[in-house]
């Protein structure tokens, strides 16, 4: 089967990392796609960005002509989950919801370490929209911006584990899951130091993914994820109307 | 003070009964600016659709010269108030929100009556997002899809009422929620058939946002809704990378 | 229009202060009408007291001559606004709601800093059967008495920024609510040295009123808050059943 | 011990029935004591009425000179439980309350069914406040008004009965709470017809009484109940300041 | 009546201190039986003991002859309340459900004092499942294993101490329950020193035993406690199939 | 990897349906151990068979030689996950939670179809613990014995459609769950009539299971499911205890 993971942003230096990590999980037989938008900010972190970035993944989608089996989306609690999975047929994996997901599977509550503190009501609204914020112990925030967490391995490490020790300490947690697709890679040190699992979203959404394609089961189309009706979008997609050094 | 008003879809017609609604609604001395993207969907009736408008209605902020005390987002449940609510200093309203919390100053619980089935759960999701949806009885689909509504105004009252009185006896809603802004203009007639309080969203922002400004009062920017953080945008604004007649 | 404000407890000087605030809050042609019970507590820090000013309000009204379009109760969380919605016609603010209602219309959470310890768990209640507390960060008290916050404004501002400034900053809120009636006035000094919107319940209502009254709307009156049904009451309205010098 | 049993409203046939089903209920040795206020209405169907009558019954009190060791409010959801709790350093029981938790000891889920429909969002949020809603299976009217229920015993039980089989039937409630204290005395007729466990409210909450009192428990008086603080309060009590024929 | 108390483990000092604690509570004229299981742990400190003293309490009451009137069972959020109800006509009586809704008749607030920090999910699960968690304020592990409690009373009561008070002062609890069958005796020092209500769950639930069998009520048998339905049960009950030294 | 399902009742035809399922859900190279306990129960419908058959279910696994990689619990909302999960290193999952998560991966809202009313209240329970109730639209019962499923499988797949058909049409379930592990082999042709995606809780949970050990992730053991603590345990293992024809 074929998996297309798609980073939100324009920085490929993160789709190959994510296209790495997504590879390393796959199991034997799965192929990884991996991309990122044609236009669109260089990192998400905050609302507007998430917006922006959703359309640029769809307009992606709409012009992408191979073919795959399921879709993950690597920004983490970022919007455009349920318009890609209307435009779809194939089923759609976003990275925060697995994580939480797998979370759930492995300890009775978990918490998330993300990058800058005005992320976490964010991705606690993503938490309580998809049905799982119940057994959230804490959101987190390390203080590092998504493109500084590349920088220096080292340092981005003890910052999440600084916020990690804590949700495991005072919140409670029983499981981690490292809050943002710029953080692939560093599950196993983080689990090794921490000592209490910890879930990368990208691993567990393509894990997930090949759960239910191996299944054989897709997305129910008939209510909330149906089909756009048929009505005139101007410009859509949007990359086929931008001038070329748009 | 002036308010702007944004249909989000591309019907120059809507935008012209939105902005009809919203200048009867205003008091004395606002103003009312009502324009709508310059691209995207002629209606928005999906997920797919609200993440395109949602973009197409931050482009043509980014692109509005003239200043505004207040920004009204004239789509229902839709997406993009939060990233809105980043771009700008100024508060934004956005319909679904305020229609509810309109409806509950007037009664016990409320009830929404929209156009299509599959917008059922986004505006629920919305709702329990925004933290309103405790006091919601229903919300409940006419069947109509948005164009559908000014076709033909009294079989859209009709299916309006049909709605809202299986809300108000069975569901026990004490107000209800006319759930598009395609709806504008027909409150009066619905409230009177009905005899329960009938609370349209555009009107409820436009008061709301004329009571947020007129008390000097403006969004906390201090976490959720901080300016977005300099970096590189590709090709933003949009429209000034749309090819002329893209 | 018309809007009464009524000052829950008998201290003329907190109507004084709490009309002066709602005049300053009004629009230019909403007169304001303030005025307290005529029997009942000096101050409202309880179950008892707010049980008690409650029947005092309604009997207040009861005995009101003078028209109104709206009433704006000024105990910040004090019970009483569903009765009296039962006896009027007009709508009815509760400047706990209010406040609340406006703090989630200018940012993702809000906190509510009030008078003694005791009364947090009574307005924590009270946001919560209005539908209102999900979004509640916290509810916090400085441990001055209501009487006390008019003795030394320096004080009291100190007293509620310590208990603001811990809101924010460990409780996350993004909005702060001034949380008692005998605050008045005090808002801008608390936002300026905060630095996060501050919102005051009575200035809150009256926009409200005014927004409501404004767009023709009422409360509706038939389930929750319908009428009285027609029976024998002993001895109401009670200020004209209480002796000359009672 | 002394339980001192309170109907809240002035109609003393009422009094005489509650009076009868809780010296039914109360073990030997329990004494009970039952009356009415001195004024207010002859029954309660609303907020007005019920705000009314909790001061009505925080006066009886303030007036009673006996002695006793618990408070049962016979009211069904009325309000003033905590404002008597805060005068009195006896626990205090409500009736609505009580019969929700015995009904939660005899099976996973409950129904109230009470008298008009108007009742129904109060009851609801009393039991949201006491946080006892979650296992309610809903809360059904049948209609009839507090004083229509004793005019005919036979009609009654009919109501209730219709209501009960709805319950259990669609809502799948396991027990059924009657909510009212004018339908004391119809139990067994209710449960022998129905099939499922009846509570009464006021045999539970003298059963509970008895339970507390017979542990040697009392209320915490350290925060939410904490007695009122000394303070001015004009006109109070209330019946030594009402005129002889009031 | 006569009630049975079932310690949950197979250690009989602990019984006897539980049978004591039932008698000292019980009224005049209530019978306490006391007994533990043939087999099974010596003490319960997580999900897998739990699940074996469920299953070894039911094998003790399949093969108990004496009557009695109601069940109190004796371990603190532990399984098999649901399973026994089914198994008897007796209303039955979880401690830690009973202590929670004894101390919500006492305060607004109530928080579970127990023994190791690995029990704290476990009675948090319960009391959710049993619709009692909304007023919970928290639940605290003194560290103490179950056996430890008894080793060394000073050191216990000190242990619960400090955790109460941090419920008090931080959680806001105005009640604390005893979370441990093993704390039985324990009461009057623990609330003599902490100044706020206690609760023990056996003492409770003997009372509630007392008030629900005085009623004349008993569980509702027709959904979720229905008897088992007839069929096949291997090697049941238990006891008369282990051999005599097993 | 090999992973042990285990049906929680003693009838082996069912365990052989399950192993086929189980398998034929499986991806290559995964080996599928599959058997049932000693002792118990034929058939789990209710609390009492569910605690009993959880125990029988942890001592099959006490006197299970043969290794594994993870366990499947073939028992729809039937209690003993944690206890085993306690017991064991290996990762384990329930059919219930299982169902459940892959349902919330494929649309909005998600029903559960199982056999006796009676287990509603049980699986609803489940759910809520789980922390995944929120999106469920209902659990519905098809009035069929767990064995009775298996005596006629068109009447079984028509009870199943009628149910599931009300679920889609009237509580607005996108997805729906086969809540009994009897109904092993039934997905394909209810999906195929029902129109919507159906899922099977033992195929999800073994492609789960297959996810997280792939992924070499396992279950947090330092909080709710740290082993066992060294003790006293009577009679345990129960089957070594048990007489040969016991």
């Amino acid at each position: 089967m074929r998996i297309l993971v798609l980073n939100p942003n324009t920085t490929a230096s993160m789709t190959a990392s994510i296209r790495a990590l997504a590879e390393e999980s796959a199991r034997a037989g799965t192929e990884i796609l991996a991309t990122e938008p044609l236009w669109g900010p260089e990192s998400i972190e905050g609302h507007f960005e998430g917006a922006l970035s959703a359309v640029a993944v769809l307009d992606r989608l709409a012009t992408l002509e191979e073919p795959y089996d399921a879709l993950v989306m690597a920004g983490f609690g970022e919007p455009g989950r349920e318009a890609a999975q209307e435009l779809l047929d194939v089923p759609v994996f976003d990275i925060a919801e697995s994580a939480a997901q797998m979370a759930m599977m492995l300890g009775h509550s978990y918490a998330v370490v993300t990058t800058l503190d005005r992320a976490v009501p964010q991705i606690r609204d993503r938490l309580l929209t998809a049905g799982l914020l119940q057994r959230c112990a804490s959101v987190r925030g390390t203080g590092l911006g998504v493109l500084e967490l590349e920088e220096d391995a080292d340092r981005t490490v003890e910052a999440i584990l600084t916020q990690a020790r804590a949700a495991v300490d005072e919140d409670r947690a029983e499981v981690v899951c490292l809050g943002c697709g710029g953080m692939a890679g560093l599950r196993e040190r983080v689990e090794a130091e921490l000592g209490v699992p910890v879930v990368d979203g990208v691993a567990a959404a393509v894990a997930f993914a090949e759960a239910v394609v191996g299944l054989g089961l897709t997305t129910g189309k008939g209510r909330s994820f149906a089909p756009p009706r048929p009505k005139t979008v101007t410009a859509w997609p949007l990359s086929r109307h931008l001038r070329p050094n748009g």
